[in-house]
């Protein structure tokens, strides 16, 4: 391209700028009058200013910039905006190049349409001021910042088509999650994935702050990036046609050398282990464009410009001349024709259909999902003879069930997990599939591959955020993670779950796969490593979400997890949390009746219960709980032959809740069919117990539930001790059955003592010997007889 | 130094580095026979074999050279040990200078002691397995990996004598939370702050993978560091006496660097900005010295080392054979007298006295915590006039208070906050201090200064990293930080509330300060950044944990903050959480009634109440509800004169449950006679309704609780927009009362129809006009009469 021509075809596209900064204005500022075809009136403003503009300006000069390249390059790209606040300029730029209009069709390329996209922003009823999930194009929220950059190489797995260009602000870098995400360049194998170019854009300031990366030298940036592994390029500067030269030099080097790299890869025998790939660092002002002063204080360039930088446009005039100067200096009439639609020799900058960052169904995941082939779960079912006479694995079985889905499914599934994939005893997958591992290998390493397709890396951020953007592009995944750091990603589970919410009332969102967690390790299997690493918490904070949208699973033994497994692979568009031990413990019930009990959610264990109206429930939810229980009940019947126990499970525990509370919830009928309306509950629960009273309190039979679960008694000791520092051993139950029977207590105080004895010898011979007693770590189920 | 003697010095060193290599196989292993003075036999072996060795070899060799350094320079060091499961390396090092036995008498310096010292590790009823509140000299457990280096900064900030070395794994490196930890260096001042030296311990392995860092270039990692804004020096290898003179020589190098910059900057006129400052990165052997081989599989310099690296010691006789040579290479009989004591040549290694490590009083923050100074609140408080009456910003008077505290404890006091101070409404403390910033500082930059004592960084994973480091070397501290974002530090809460649970039960450490959060910007005040900001849940999460140490407060107005924020600073050994807003509201209680209700933490608002029994309690907690509760009443009044309506307003949570729940609890007696045995109680409460419902369910009116609350229901819209969605606002709270009060509704029909039109008027003139009704923004309590 000839030096004018270049000239010529960024001068257009300063314009094209000029454009979506006017839209972003406009978004921000006004509810009519968007053309500004008259004075601007106070009731042309609106009454309460929301929104952002500090860093719109500069993510409108990327949007423009990578238009640019995908018409040259014929580029599919996946536009990440890390800046969420830069809403209205994602907004501005889809609805410039038509893919708003599309989704929206009341927002129409016109000036009606215009004075709608305007009004709607930060308006009730209308879009939010981030990059959301109304927002066409975007697959990542940015309300809490961090996550960007996971998300960018979440979606550019498994995509060998496709390159993300990624914004980070400088407000976002300074994050945890952020800081270790672009470790990621070291888990792409560019063969098989695309990539990614993360676009750190510097402008300097948060809210109220300079920040740290903004403040640092080119020379300790470089440094940095290049430490990473990135090869840093620098656009610097504020005066638009010299950054527009460097910008369109820059990306021009980086789209090369992106293409040199995969071309070499894709077309050599190995693939290159972790090339120096380019990444771009662009200060530019915030709030680039706007006011450089208001009322003497530095707007431009400096945090002030961070929301709305003139405040008072509606009552004071000198304000509203400064908005109204601001928006002319864009020369609107320059950009939009008569009927308000953007110039043609300006929509000409736009790529078209679907290469449109707008319409790109990398954005809109479940355009593109494949479902996932399952096998049959009868093929992998454990044959467990009499309830409790045989021990197995569960995680180890469902292990051997992923290590089929892998087979089946090469380019569509990964698991991901923070180095406890083995821990968790789901090592089978690694029959199939190898750790993916780009930095060098050993000769003596194991299971570690280029091509391998289990993503471990010592950050449950990455994790999250990877199976986020995977999830988003339309493919499937599995989270496993230990329980107790699960918390770790608290705050990113609440996004994916309002992500998701909202995802559902848009039409034009398609359902994406589930997003599933499988929690082993778990509370009661971490004696070894003790209190730091025993909290079943998770599942209180995933139980405040919309019930649409979670699921909580505790199946009780090695086939009901297969089944729950199974199910929670084949669902869409919800967070389905799975918890599931890892150690050898007794089998309950096979892959007939597991289908069943799982079905229903909850119910009696008839193999397990006395025939008719019970005198006692004992309930349980949760595998050690469960075995805990039917050991309570073995010891029951010893004492109390003619004692009616009913044994309940619940597999499915928002089952618990009402019909109203929860789609899976059982009616009152069902309830009471299982947990009568009158008898002891002795409720073996595997976190919290406040939680099972949360879930049941609207039961008619809510005031006989005792729950037994994980009072906060943590310390490195065995299994059995965890149990017992918690009641939630068998012996405790035992004693609260005795207790809650009407006047059982009063005939057999014998029976308590004799509990109490056996707790006391328990902890007489585990201080003494440092493991649980023979008559504990031998049981097995007695059953009825 | 001759380089004879420093020859003989390192041999001496190496001695002792064998010795607590050796009691650290001990503890993993040994039940009895500790010196090994007998053939090692199966009932020598602990029948479960718990804890880390892979990393311990590298912490006892870090662990002696800086003994050697303290010796020499007469320092004060803080070891901080980010891989917490290199337990068994803490424990021996502070049992061979004598700090252990000091603490733990019974774990006295001989070979009984040592036998118990070997037995109680990873035991029942003993110690856990890492560096956790029960190991002298530690400040960080480490269970849960990712924040030594931000515990590390907080210990150093205002402690100019402290020097903190601190180890941080390469697993431990990957997380988020330790890679923006680096960062802290840049808010560290030479001149009134000590300083950290990071020792990034690349050892090359996880649980079963390769680190990231352990397979990057030394080039790579040089690079990464320096653009950090560190000097990185290189330790590499694994023959010993190689290592040692590398490692004496970079230590050197690193604390006469450290020692220069001090000076430089202590006896200059001005702080420098932020000098290169010294790092180590050492890369030696996972499980260095321990068995190369086991069953033909390497474990030396592999991840198989991690755990215990030969298993079968017990039953196997091969494996005990491998152990008993392993022990026996470090040579017992050359380390420890006839007696099990350490012998004096190496004793004299150690440094003395709180020199000694495990004996720091940095380590024991209780030890030199100082009270905080605090002004009368009334100076501070607010006039009010009649409730309702005025309006005031609840964060901004407590920012007042902020401001007198900062100059009031000019070495003692920080806040903390992720850019968020001045939105929370807290700037008055920008009149006594800034924000530390020791990066460049710009001449129109405001509120920015090299000794400024509010930290400001967009990392809520520093922040509290940053304050726990701070409050555990003795110090008081406040977050401030958006409600919804809080989640991010659940699991850092988590991990402090476990922390402060053990330290409770010992008597060697003293009580520190609580961690207070002050929560605003919260979810009913967000309706301008949209759902991705509106999350009430952190106080669901909080209240899982152990009652003693955890406090929930939602200050309904300015002068209950007041009175809540001073008394959370004054407390020690707790989690204080409070909820406050921070844009104008009515104010309801004048000091002297927020002293009184607020020590209550829940009562009648007589003012605002009919006198005699009640037909219906309107009860609140949190300021939204508050203020939506009594627009309520006023409703009910104007329609209803005769309706004999009580007020509750509930400041202190966790005081509605029972007295065995929560040492705050109410008794029967007590909530009964606010809440009443059989009236309807209509509660409006700032968090998901489910928490009250958890909290109350064991009260006797709990059947009568109808709780408001948030469901989820999130939007970017108006503040009362935000209520009505989620139907806690004044016109469905007047709804409820008149439905639950029996016969009411069917007797004023016409009521419920005028609420509902109400409500739908407020909906055509908030997406008409993008604010809220007059009568709602102009709303003045109308008073009982």
């Amino acid at each position: 391209m000839t030096q004018e021509s270049l000239t010529n075809e960024l001068e257009l596209l300063d314009k094209y700028w000029r454009a979506a900064n006017y839209l972003s204005v406009g978004q921000i500022y006004l509810m009519s009058n968007p053309l500004l075809r008259n004075p601007l009136l106070p009731e042309h403003i609106k009454p309460r200013l929301l929104g952002h503009w500090g860093t719109t300006p500069g993510l409108n000069f990327i949007y423009a910039h990578l238009n640019r390249i995908i018409r040259q390059r014929d580029l599919d790209l996946l536009y990440v905006c890390g800046p969420g606040h830069g809403g209205p300029g994602m907004v501005a730029n889809t609805w410039l190049e038509g893919s708003y209009s599309e989704v929206y069709p009341h927002i129409s390329e016109d000036e009606a349409g215009m004075q709608r996209l305007f009004k709607q922003f930060s308006f009730p009823g209308g879009i939010p001021s981030h990059a959301a999930p109304e927002t066409p194009g975007s697959i990542n929220e940015g309300g809490e910042l961090g996550y960007s950059l996971s998300h960018a190489f979440g979606a550019a797995f498994d995509h060998p088509d496709l390159i993300v260009p990624c914004v980070i602000g400088d407000g976002e870098a300074e994050t945890g999650p952020l800081a270790a995400s672009w470790h990621g360049i070291k888990f792409l194998n560019a063969r098989r994935d695309g990539t990614v170019l993360p676009i750190l854009h510097l402008n300097g300031y948060k809210i109220a702050n300079p920040t740290i990366l903004g403040r640092s030298s080119d020379e300790d940036l470089k440094q940095l990036f290049s430490g990473y592994g990135y090869e840093p390029l620098f656009v610097c500067g504020h005066e638009p046609a010299d950054m527009h030269r460097q910008m369109a030099k820059a990306l021009d080097v980086a789209f090369t050398s992106i293409a040199e790299f995969q071309d070499e890869t894709r077309n050599g025998s190995e693939p290159m282990a972790v090339p120096r790939w380019p990444m771009i660092v662009l200060r530019s002002p915030k709030g680039w464009t706007g006011p450089k002063e208001v009322d003497g204080n530095k707007v431009e360039d400096f945090w002030r410009a961070h929301q709305v930088p003139v405040a008072a446009c509606r009552e004071d005039e000198s304000h509203r001349l400064i908005l109204e100067n601001w928006m002319r200096s864009y020369q609107p009439d320059e950009l939009f024709d008569i009927s308000g639609r953007l110039k043609p020799e300006l929509r000409a900058l736009v790529p078209v259909g679907n290469k449109r960052m707008g319409s790109s169904p990398y954005a809109n995941g479940g355009r593109l999902r494949r479902e996932l082939r399952t096998p049959d779960i009868y093929d992998f079912a454990l044959e467990i003879g009499q309830p409790g006479s045989t021990s197995g694995q569960a995680t180890e079985l469902f292990g051997r069930y992923l290590s089929e889905i892998f087979r089946r499914n090469q380019d569509n599934f990964r698991l991901f997990g923070p180095d406890e994939t083995a821990s968790n005893r789901l090592s089978p997958v690694f029959d199939v599939t190898d750790r993916t591992w780009m930095e060098p290998i050993k000769d003596y390493d194991e299971q570690l591959g280029r091509d391998g397709r289990v993503m471990e890396i010592l950050s449950e951020h990455q994790c999250q955020g990877w199976l986020e953007g995977y999830l988003l592009t339309g493919r499937h995944g599995l989270f496993n993670c230990y329980e107790a750091f699960i918390h770790i990603v608290d705050s990113m589970f609440n996004q994916h779950a309002k992500w998701l919410k909202v995802t559902r009332k848009l039409g034009w969102r398609k359902p994406v796969s589930s997003l599933n967690y499988l929690l082993s390790s778990h509370v009661w299997r971490q004696d070894h490593n003790g209190y730091s690493h025993q909290d079943p918490g998770f599942i209180d904070h995933v139980a405040n979400k919309k019930a649409d949208i979670v699921r909580i699973y505790l199946p009780p033994d090695a086939n009901t997890l297969l089944w729950v497994g199974d199910h929670c692979l084949r669902t869409w568009d919800r967070i389905n949390v799975i918890v599931a031990g890892k150690q050898p413990s007794p089998q309950w019930l096979d892959m007939d009746s597991a289908i069943v009990h799982c079905e229903a959610g909850m119910g009696v264990w008839e193999w397990a219960s006395s025939a008719g109206e019970p005198d006692v429930i004992m309930a349980c939810a949760g595998d050690v709980p469960t075995m805990e229980t039917l050991a309570a009940v073995d010891l029951l019947r010893a004492y109390l032959p003619d004692l009616r126990i009913r044994v309940v499970n619940v597999v499915d525990l928002l089952a618990m809740q009402t019909q109203e509370q929860h789609p899976h919830g059982k009616s009152e009928a069902e309830f009471d069919a299982l947990f009568t309306c009158d008898k002891p509950v002795i409720f073996a629960f595997h976190g919290y117990p406040s939680l099972i009273h949360r879930l049941t309190y609207q039961r008619n039979n809510h005031r006989n539930f005792h729950v037994h679960g994980f009072n906060e008694e943590g310390a490195t000791t065995t299994p059995f001790d965890m149990t017992v520092l918690n009641e939630l051993d068998r012996y405790h139950l035992a004693q609260a059955a005795i207790i809650h029977v009407p006047g059982l207590a009063d005939r057999h105080p014998e029976l308590l003592d004799d509990l109490q004895e056996r707790i006391a010898e328990h902890h007489r011979y585990v201080r003494e010997n440092g493991d649980d007693l023979p008559e504990v770590k031998n049981w097995i189920w007695k059953g009825t007889e």
